[in-house]
């Protein structure tokens, strides 16, 4: 009997290349191993792999591509090679596989094949942003993106700011990069002037800001332009 | 006029002390620079000092403790010498700063002092529990411990299940380590057998486990002993 291999689940950066200030020194001894990969983007992949392993030859490596529609049936394809002994890795565009990114559903299939999984550390935006938002971190949520239509949109930020009042929770989301100006202008004229609002944008980048105050503040602030600027937002009770 | 310090929000290991599995390396060279910490624990601070940097003099570190009591007061003074222009690192006893764990008073008072929160990334056992699921992560809730009173705790549990349901939002919580075999129990006998749970045990050490199944299924499982071991608890539905 074939001892099966591991699924390994490997953070890519969040945009900031410099793998010493994102990666722990482990993921490059394990990349090294592996033949395999589950990838959102080959050529995103590829990128990160010469980053993290400069001397790895990458043209005998094998890349199974997943998107947020691939099923569970994909699924047995790409977990294959773990069954016939071989670890395989799982790598999104950034940040951490399976948050706020596909994965997930490999992950679950993983379990059904008992499959071991190794999931490694590495950057998070959610942990990052709530960490320096100064908000609460004991009860939080993370609510993926926001509804496109106006109207949705602006009932659902009314909708985050209850919860965090009454559930004592904080609330976090994202949006389109390129409608992030237009969210903070509805978030500063939706929200109660009390409610505490964070922005962080480009996180580990050289031009990371993080501004974390009330609404009521955030209505006398010069804003930033944030558009197209990787940001998470978090709003919290004041 | 005097450039403030910055206040460096350092992970620290969860439990494994090999550095390299855990830590990036940039981590090695902020916390040799600095000279002021604030810490959960003065004696787990120096001893993941001593691990990250072995070399550094530790004779001339000054520490500022800091629990769940902490007051806004207390940053106050915890913060003075970033204002002096000497940057600051805050360290928790396991894990992320703020997530979980003492912090954010800190952090909510650096942003009103306009000092510059550079948060850094390192383990968090939610994100890592989370990813190791394959459960929903485009949609959660982290929500800290349950209550001690058995029938709260129950009432709890079903909340949860009809949170992760109607909300389509997989929900994370924990336990104290010496009741997490009760509560195992009680997840058991209390959700219903479609309801997805996952235990993560001892992330980040050589005995890691990570189990995730449906109820029906965990109830036909030889149950492992899991108490007085680290353990994060997730539900999703089925």
């Amino acid at each position: 009997m074939i001892n099966k291999g591991e699924l390994f689940l490997i953070p890519n950066t969040i945009g900031n290349d410099i793998i010493d200030n994102n990666i722990p020194n482990n993921i490059k001894f394990i990349i090294e191993k592996l033949d395999y990969f589950i990838v959102e983007n080959q050529k995103a992949a590829r990128k990160f792999i010469k980053l993290v392993s400069p001397n790895k030859n990458q043209e005998k490596l094998v890349f199974f591509t997943l998107n947020k529609h691939t099923s569970l049936f994909d699924a047995d394809t790409f977990l294959k090679k773990c069954l016939e002994g071989e670890s395989t890795g799982l790598i999104s565009d950034a940040g951490c596989p399976s948050i706020a990114d596909p994965g997930s559903n490999i992950v679950a299939k993983a379990h059904q094949l008992k499959i071991k999984i190794r999931p490694l550390v590495g950057p998070s935006s959610i942990i990052l942003s709530l960490m320096a938002s100064g908000m609460n971190g004991q009860n939080f949520a993370f609510n993926g993106y926001l509804p496109i239509d106006k109207a949705q949109k602006i009932k659902k930020i009314k909708f985050f700011e209850k919860k965090a009042i009454k559930e004592n929770q904080s609330q976090i989301f994202i949006e389109t990069p390129y409608r992030n100006d237009t969210l903070v202008k509805d978030l500063i004229k939706t929200l109660s002037s009390t409610t505490k609002l964070c922005l962080a944008t480009d996180l580990s980048l050289d031009t990371e800001e993080i501004v974390s105050d009330s609404v009521g503040n955030w209505r006398n602030k010069n804003l930033i332009n944030i558009n197209k600027r990787p940001t998470i937002f978090i709003i919290d009770k004041g």
